[in-house]
């Protein structure tokens, strides 16, 4: 059975070297933000500008590797359902919907639930870089590069899979941004299995 | 008379509040990687997710804000000669010249030279994030979202000026990297008025 994460919350738990974590959007035109540290140095994390260099793109699928800020592979996308994610933004914090939204009374948002999920295991909040935010859609102006937030355009029970390239720590989220998830919030559920 | 960064390497500084600094390409078609760090408590620093997110694009020109991690106003492009910069990538680096360019004994790359430049103003390695590259012209595919490093628009004497919302310590660079500047090495020059 899958785990759980309920609408606008998250969660953060180790993943062993080659384990595979599916991410699963079980309504459908939801957002998980992901990050991923190195267990042993959390100083060691998910690098969106070291992994769109080296991959040449900036909207990944299967058969991309996701680099750390010291180069290092930490995880590999091994099935994928959407074929549409983000890997430009940052989560959605406070600052977000005050903002963005103009919010007098702001969500914590995913950075707050990503910050407190990941705390017992030394992460700070200025240690949270962009996420890569799966089945978030943000498409480009290639002139004027210009993003829109568009709806996901995953369905219920698609999924992205990852294997672990060494021991991490994953944070991940069921977003709490009505723009990237065609305004409502809906649970992400996730499966962890080791080979 | 500006300063002068010899090519391939790097600087670092303090900027006031309320200063100008003028990043000019001397020669043209040269890039010049940018950091901003909060003087008072280096961990702010500058982000490429905020500030593409509250941007709402990726294209960033006159006008346009750059934030830091905490959402905080860091610098402000006040004046631009080019309107192509690159916000999605971070410095080359040894790894760069190793993955992309297959370089047997690679060079240490503006990652190398911010990381030596910074090191007195406490910034380590790990801090360095995804740079603001001044004149690097980086085309995306809107379906594929495949990346290009073309040249550089920026012809002799263009420059790009930012004005400092607080007290920073900023890096910059005359980049290393062959493609991101046509296949040759030049200066990158660089003004400061305070008003």
């Amino acid at each position: 059975m899958p785990h759980r994460i309920p609408p606008r919350t998250g969660v953060a738990f180790e993943l062993p070297k080659g384990a595979l974590l599916s991410v699963i959007d079980p309504s459908g035109e939801q957002v998980a933000d992901l990050l991923a540290f190195r267990r042993d140095d959390v100083r060691e994390v998910l690098s969106s500008g070291r992994t769109l260099d080296y991959a040449g793109r900036i909207y990944l699928t299967t058969g991309h590797k996701l680099y750390s800020n010291r180069s290092n592979i930490l995880l590999e996308i091994v099935h994928d359902d959407v074929g549409r994610h983000d890997f430009l933004l940052t989560p959605c914090s406070s600052d977000t919907f005050r903002i963005i939204y103009g919010d007098d009374d702001p969500h914590h948002g995913c950075f707050g639930n990503l910050a407190s999920a990941l705390a017992p295991y030394g992460v700070t909040p200025d240690d949270i870089p962009v996420a890569f935010n799966c089945f978030m859609n943000v498409p480009i102006d290639p002139v004027t590069g210009a993003l829109r937030v568009d709806p996901p355009l995953s369905v219920a029970g698609d999924r992205i899979v990852f294997r672990a390239e060494d021991d991490l720590v994953i944070g991940l989220t069921a977003c709490s941004a009505p723009q990237s998830n065609n305004g409502s919030f809906k649970p992400i559920d996730y499966e962890i299995a080791c080979l």
